[in-house]
């Protein structure tokens, strides 16, 4: 009975016991009633300090490991990985309180967003941490700032390359954007850096997210160093932080596989020893967000109906894109394709069908899973949909409609 | 210097001062200051109560009008509505508590949605609205609620039509759904329907939504009477209500032309009359969202950067996807178009120039107009997002990247 047609890759490391999926050790029901409702998100907190962990098998000792806090704000989830990782991004000031509330020391938290208010960048210079100033705008305003509040403000270059990162879900780099300071445009920026208002740290490079192809991020990286050695020769003082940016994906749709690690670190050994030449001072940083929870997390939904309409099923559930807008299709995709999904507590069913699993609003967009094979499922059962770690419930309206929010639980 | 490219219909209804945007009569700089702060949904009472009372001007006088409180629930909007309709519609018990509080009578409420659960089925009951039953599971929920709260519950069935709106922006009807029972699965339904538990009403049928074509428009509704009449026949009482849905649109994108509602009313006339003979006992309800808010509403952002990047203008805003999703393109759109967009104080620039708005997240989805002809633009002015009034603030991810909460006021 095997298929012929793309799999989901994220199916094969699932666990249960007997018809139950586990999560962090926990049965889908007992992560359901930890919870006290559904829907649920549950993030599985040894598959974070996992992911962390093979990460650090593969980087260079000295390469820093930074979160990007926007993949998954949860106050809980952002403490538990300051003590994983080496440092977090933040994209707002919103995010900043949570980073420092964490427990994130401020020398080790970093700013970027293309459209900072002077509210926000005052409360990062209060803060003591370092901005990515993404304009002259902001250079300007830091500035400032820092004769204001009597800091000298530690600001690092937030540059848009003129290369991009190939076969990325989200290109952000090589053409006009709103992202940073163009590579071209860079010299003649730092050429009038204050540097007796401002403490030039460095630069951050970044080219695109969500990449699944090794080769394409080695080569995006290669280039990040090339440009930031070019970059530096024109810097009023040394680099003393570089921040590559991540991209690294993790598979979501049918065929999709897993970004192999083991060529990427081997690279960024090699970039690490040679930046130990080039750019003696800097502290090398890798910044993921979605590479290092997106995996870990399950979005939880029961099943309230079921309905056969003109013969096809329909498993209605107390779930939908006012939760889970990405998984819905809604966010940035061209054409929907499924997440993985499955049916928690029929784990070891054999009877399989077609069905399609949508939320509870009034809208045809509101679907999670479009005519997938799935066992058998009935009111009171579980739906869920696995990769939902990152952009998940706060990427998601969940005002739309005026249902209960979801309930949000680390595990175990 | 007259373009001849497709433009924005609502362009051509705006009202200034001067260099001002005037929305109900306050210039645009007087909203913000009203607000607080920007970003600011602003609701122009004026212009809701103008549509109304255009609708009522072509509309049968014995036909009911509702609103569907989905497209826009925010409470002071709500209440204002209740003073001009005829009835709301709910989508959720979160809607429903909005509805109650706003002082609309309970029994000119419904409440229709795939997903009832239980809890909302049960308040749904005790507050004795009419619920809008979507398959057999909730007749036999609502006959037990009822029993254990000594109540008849008011039920009408929904209906999946067996026709579709053609020419919609959001079909529903037509193929197999999530909504309503099946229309030939109907008859069957009705012939074992409780009467001793329950009170029969009616019908609900919906085929489609966001129509500019008054002649779509009137062919659905002729179907749905059609429709309406066939299932009256095997009914086990009079049809009391009948909800024919909207489905009227209003233009968002360049060369999209507002409804003809001239002939729209014409059509109703007839099918009142008709219905005065077949379904003698029926009002006849059309529930519309969209239509009564959606061009009453602004988004106001403020310009925070302007940047030109290789040889391209961004306008970076306090406002963004996280608003306004709909705008961004990532709602539904396969291919992201324009909405209409001014800069609220410069309606008066002569100098004009192609330039994209983009908003603060770090995300190349966050833009709210691509390479749009605008006045020339600069920190500190405003960017105006017309035909915003629906499914705006709550269709949108606002806890994505944590940014402060925009403002939402009615005006004058």
């Amino acid at each position: 009975m095997r298929s012929r047609t793309p799999q989901h890759a994220a199916l094969a490391r699932l666990e249960r016991r007997g018809a139950q999926l586990l999560i962090g050790g926990l049965t889908v029901e007992e992560v359901c009633a930890r919870a006290g409702r559904t829907p649920v998100y549950a993030y599985d907190r040894t598959a974070i300090a996992g992911r962390v962990a093979e990460l650090r098998a593969v980087l260079p000792r000295e390469m820093h490991l930074h979160y990007a806090v926007k993949a998954n704000p949860m106050p809980e989830l952002v403490r538990e990985m300051a003590a994983l990782v080496d440092g977090f991004d933040v994209a707002s000031a919103g995010e900043l309180s949570v980073a420092l509330a964490g427990g994130m020391a401020p020398a080790r938290i970093s700013f970027a967003g293309p459209g900072k208010r002077a509210a926000e960048l005052e409360a990062a210079v209060a803060a003591g941490i370092t901005v990515h100033a993404e304009s002259e705008r902001e250079l300007g305003e830091l500035a400032r700032i820092g004769r204001t509040l009597q800091r000298r403000p530690a600001v690092a270059l937030r540059v848009n390359p003129d290369f991009e990162l190939k076969s990325a879900g989200m290109k952000m780099g090589g053409g006009p954007a709103q992202f940073g300071i163009d590579a071209e445009q860079v010299p003649e920026v730092l050429a009038s850096f204050d540097t007796g208002a401002l403490d030039f740290r460095g630069f951050h490079i970044f080219a695109g997210s969500q990449n699944l192809s090794a080769a394409a991020i080695i080569e995006a990286q290669n280039r990040t160093i090339d440009l930031a050695e070019r970059l530096a020769a024109a810097a009023p003082g040394p680099v003393r932080e570089l921040n590559i940016g991540g991209g690294f994906g993790i598979p979501y749709f049918p065929g999709e596989q897993p970004l192999e690690l083991a060529p990427v670190g081997e690279n960024l050994g090699q970039l690490a020893r040679r930046c130990r030449a080039s750019l003696p001072q800097a502290t090398l940083i890798v910044e993921l967000g979605r590479y290092l929870v997106g995996e870990a997390g399950y979005f939880i939904c029961r099943v309230i109906d079921r309905k056969v309409s003109r013969g096809r099923v329909f498993l209605v559930t107390d779930g939908g894109l006012h939760h889970h807008l990405a998984a819905s299709g809604n966010f940035g995709q061209v054409i929907r394709k499924n997440y993985p999904v499955v049916i928690g507590n029929r784990m070891d069913a054999t009877e399989r069908e077609a069905a399609s699993v949508v939320g509870p609003l009034c809208t045809p967009l509101d679907v999670l899973a479009a005519n997938m094979e799935l066992p058998r499922a009935m009111p009171g059962d579980l739906v869920v949909v696995l990769q939902s770690g990152a952009y998940g419930l706060t990427a998601s309206p969940r005002g739309f409609l005026s249902h209960p929010e979801p309930a949000e639980l680390l595990v175990p």
